[in-house]
């Protein structure tokens, strides 16, 4: 039975949830598909998260592991393949949690950076498993930087192999997931050396475990770095090798090659390895930020519309706490960024799918478009999907606090994203370098990548808005983030200029500029994510209410934004001080509109139960129900605690020793 | 040996680090008392906290109860007393790892509720620990709105007891320390119901558990709560009472009493309670958020100056990730928070001193202020420090997600801060309510307490400032943010009554405004702070360097608070666009000049290792020597794992059935 405070809001929803979900999706077939993927998945007990609050680190993994295998024999059953459209569904519906996933980075980077014969030697040992792979690039001293990697591989003529060492403790392999318990064999990035000379990193393929009883190979350190604020499921490692010799041929050498005499050959084009880290920064928005987010959002709503406390009216029932503007101005705008980004992840495949095609036809021109575009959305969208979750989760007060609300997991975990895959201030720092050359590039009347023509329309102005209402209309308030976005980067760019004509040293200069740097490339961000969710919403079907909808959520985006960024938008008088209270007001009236469908717009996300895995989130709205039931079965509540016979009886008798 | 780059930062302070350190500590024989606790607690063995991140919530429970036993003889046997100038930095020296701390409240609710012959009879009770106490209050319902619980205490003439009941799901207790494995009784808020009349909510000792075996009594039924994002230490637990009977005289009657007939009978002040929570408030802010965020400076500063990552210059060594300004964008400004909340809080405990000594002569006339002042402060302050933790644990990157860099504890702990003893956006909106009365008290010419006068003096004008030195000024800063404070506080006070006076319910326009009444309550705490460092530092010795370095800091604080905020400032043209470009400037100017005393800055804190628990953070920085060390101890590098031989030994072997 649903909690009738629940089931209300579900009455008269202005809009088409089923509707809703499909365009989600990508269509109705795809709904189909990915709901008989969940279904598949979350009905086998091998796959269950049930207990997962209450369990270990050692726990945690046990059971990723038991489920990768598991997982295996499940696609074989159920017919589903890597290429087949039910693969993208699986990761989602294991919410992740799962081993091998460096397994595939291992093979993904042995397809790229491995030759033909080399591929052919390793690839089918992975795919059946009969080595576990992983990827070991970050050391304890270098994650950012990767030029400075400490590893070393020495060329060794006279056995035609290298010898690959741990010169220092910084050197040590720090992080590879999966490398810690699972992995036999592993890429390792090192210094290339050759006749004393050093040509800089590369990958080496290095067995670390033994195929028969997995113990360490010999000059093989190897273990678990120990607890983390998540992934307690996977065995992020350490790596230290002492004179561990590989054949020259586990250098992967697609693109450079040692030949027997010492000779360092290197041929084609590296240009398409700097795009594989690109697609993985687009790639992780949506599974591992995007999906986080509205799950949280969906948990701290329905939780608002069940939780009741104080009274709004004196003399009536305690006020639903979504009532209160307070809660809305917490819950609505992450419900909106919730699908600002979808939108914009739609938009970024579709760019990256088109540069793809670029690249394989050998053309690398829209590759520094598409590299600032990942680094900078990357920072943008972790750094505001994990505010969001942590809102999500203050909004639900202590209940939100308990780990059995599922909140404080999807915090600990995205937060994560922020630094993994390039830590979003370095990442906003590529972005803004990128904007700052096509920034000098279109004021020289030079042609710039079209994402940032709009940087060559400087142009003072005011906004012409009139009254509250004319910022609902998405002109107005696109072009004052693009106005905003103009002038930090050229602000910035003239402040560069001026010290470097100052005569301050380039990098100093540059030095001088990050924090501000940093604002500009967010700004150019926001300006996109704005655009993008506008025009996607004039392209929607006006049928069913989603347009409508949609264009509320679009329109609460951007006046949050206008609304929390004030300072920039005020500062050279592009919006006045009255024209912020116009935003504010407008945007203070959004709110109470769209809490009216808060609910259905976090149904039609269409996450099942279990993988929200929330006492407070279900479908049912039973929460105190369910926290009663789900703390019962505690470990902390499975025996009395050896701390009573030990320290209380004593105590309480007063047998311990004298006081 | 201390590693050489971070021996180099300390080779020339500024300022004389010991003698800072007395000032804070509040004079150097108050530095020289906190030293021997910390000596004579952290040589203890007993009070260990080496294995606390490899610990289960059960292991860290047990350790907590084996401490707070283990206190007990420490103190007998070092002399210390409650009453004793060692008492408070007990607490600290454990860094709050400890059983038992509801029990004190117990304590203290019966001395204050209790009437003279309750008090005689339950506290020597409790100080012998010849039982353990809790609190019960919140319920699974109920937190904010404590009118709303539901427990029922019925008064049954016949026997002249009391029936307490739980009557439905959500009225159970939830949350209460120490109660779901420890306590033998707790006190236990309740509806007193006399001849079916409500009288309200009424606190009840009740005994909970069998002092011979520790069974639960009869109609009692309770646990543990599960997992938290932290506190795995306290047993919170949940409470359902079934017909349980206590004596009439079990309920504390200072205040009120049901006599023998049934009549209820009211009587004294309790204005008083309403004190005794806002005295937690306040004393809560110094261990549990200002010195968490003062380790996390610590921690995340002494890091950033052994971290080398990328180069600065072309050709040169790698730099101090402190180096860089966007580093020290991040962790400057929380270090002087740091120190700000630190002036704030010797101010605030003067305040509340002074305070206390009226109410003893029974004058409550700075009540609603004090009130106000701990609401907002209490708000204002877990926010900050939060989000200032939160910075320091990303500015660390991939070693700060690790739970032995010590930050993600600190975190997830100092989040709690920001939910209990009144969640931040109820008490900002109460801080508000104040605000807004005393505002229009002072339009309307009448007398306002002191802290508000300020009110009165409504005027538009203009930031004198002409250059970006003028920023420097506390006059001039100041003064901005008192103006802010006043604009946002009648804005919104103008907002409510026109929403009034246009026909709009008391409550509805009420809860119109909250968000910007909670800006309001957030502009007036933030004044409040400036203005009280600024004064501070007005009054500090010029010896020693303290002075200089501290009105840095100050200034720091200001004017990150205005850069950040750059839309409450610009918003009516008080400070314009271009002041704004001279704010900014003399803002990244300060980060680069303290950044120069980073770490003598944070040494003053004066933490040991074994209190900041940290890999990152310990005084040698010897960084990954350290977590190396502490990575081999976690109990996934203990054993082989099971998951080898069950699931990954199959599959590499290809025994599994065929794939």
């Amino acid at each position: 039975s649903v909690n009738p405070d629940l089931a209300s809001e579900r009455q008269t929803p202005s809009f088409s949830v089923e509707k809703l979900t499909f365009r989600l999706d990508g269509g109705a077939e795809h709904t189909r598909i990915r709901r008989a993927v969940v279904e598949a998945i979350e009905c086998d007990p091998e796959f269950s998260r049930e207990n997962q609050y209450f369990q270990s680190q050692n726990e945690r993994y046990e059971a990723a592991v038991r489920k990768a295998v598991h997982l295996q024999k499940k696609m074989h059953e159920m017919g589903w393949t890597e290429s087949g459209p039910e693969f993208k569904y699986i990761y989602r519906a294991l919410s992740g949690d799962v081993a091998f996933l460096l397994h595939r980075i291992f093979m993904r980077s042995i397809s790229v950076l491995g030759s033909d014969k080399q591929i052919a030697k390793w690839i089918p040992l992975a795919t059946q498993f009969q080595l576990i792979g992983s990827y070991a690039q970050t050391e304890l001293g270098h994650g950012t930087y990767l030029q400075g990697l400490e590893t070393t591989a020495d060329f060794d003529i006279t056995t035609q192999e290298f010898i690959l060492n741990t010169p220092k403790i910084s050197a040590m392999k720090w992080w590879p997931g999966d490398m810690g318990r699972s992995a036999t064999h592993t890429v390792v990035f090192a210094q290339l050396h050759v006749h004393g000379k050093c040509y800089g990193v590369h990958p080496f393929i290095v067995q670390i475990r033994s195929l028969q009883d997995h113990s360490l190979c010999a000059g093989v350190t190897a273990g678990d770095i120990g607890p983390k604020m998540n992934f307690e499921h996977v065995d992020n490692g350490y790596l230290m090798l002492q004179n561990v010799r590989v054949p020259r041929e586990n250098m992967l050498n697609k693109f450079c090659e040692v030949q027997p005499d010492g000779t360092y050959v290197r041929r084609g084009s590296q240009k398409i390895n700097y795009f594989t880290m690109t697609t993985v920064r687009i790639s992780l928005i949506a599974d591992e930020v995007i999906i986080p987010l509205m799950k949280a959002c969906t948990i701290a709503i329905r939780y608002s519309v069940v939780r009741r406390q104080s009274k709004l009216k004196p003399g009536e029932q305690e006020a639903k706490i979504l009532d209160y503007q307070t809660q809305q101005e917490k819950l609505l705008p992450p419900l909106a960024a919730a699908y600002a980004f979808h939108f914009l992840n739609d938009y970024l495949q579709e760019l990256f799918d088109k540069g793809y095609r670029e690249i394989q036809r050998k053309n690398f021109d829209t590759l520094p478009e598409l590299h600032a575009f990942s680094s900078g959305f990357k920072a943008m969208v972790t750094q505001y999907c994990t505010s969001a979750v942590e809102i999500c989760l203050r909004a639900c007060g202590g209940h939100g606090y308990s780990l059995l609300s599922g909140l404080p997991s999807l915090y600990t975990k995205i937060l994560a994203s922020c630094i993994y895959e390039g830590e979003n201030t370095i990442l906003l720092l590529q972005t803004a370098r990128f904007l700052i050359k096509c920034f000098m590039a279109a004021s020289a009347g030079q042609s710039v990548p079209p994402s940032v023509t709009y940087l060559a329309a400087v142009k003072p102005g005011k906004c012409p808005a009139k009254n509250k209402s004319d910022f609902l209309s998405p002109d107005i308030y696109t072009e004052a983030y693009q106005h905003t976005a103009v002038r930090l980067i050229s602000s910035t760019a003239a402040k560069l200029q001026d010290l470097i004509q100052s005569g301050v040293k380039k990098h100093d200069a540059w030095n001088q500029c990050t924090v501000q740097l940093v604002q500009a490339a967010k700004a150019h961000c926001h300006y996109i994510t704005v655009k993008n969710f506008a025009e996607t919403v004039e392209k929607l079907e006006t049928r069913a209410g989603i347009q409508k909808i949609m264009k509320h959520l679009c329109d609460l985006f951007a006046l949050h934004g206008i609304f929390s960024n004030a300072g920039v938008f005020l500062h050279d008088g592009y919006i006045s001080g009255a024209q912020m209270d116009m935003v504010t007001a407008s945007y203070l009236d959004l709110l109470a509109v769209i809490r009216k469908d808060a609910v259905p717009l976090v149904d039609a996300f269409d996450f099942t139960d279990k993988s929200l895995n929330s006492a407070l989130g279900s479908y049912d709205g039973q929460v105190y129900q369910r926290l009663y039931e789900w703390a019962q079965k505690s470990p902390t509540n499975k025996q009395m605690s050896p701390a009573y016979e030990r320290y209380l009886k004593p105590l309480l008798h007063n047998t311990l020793s004298k006081l």
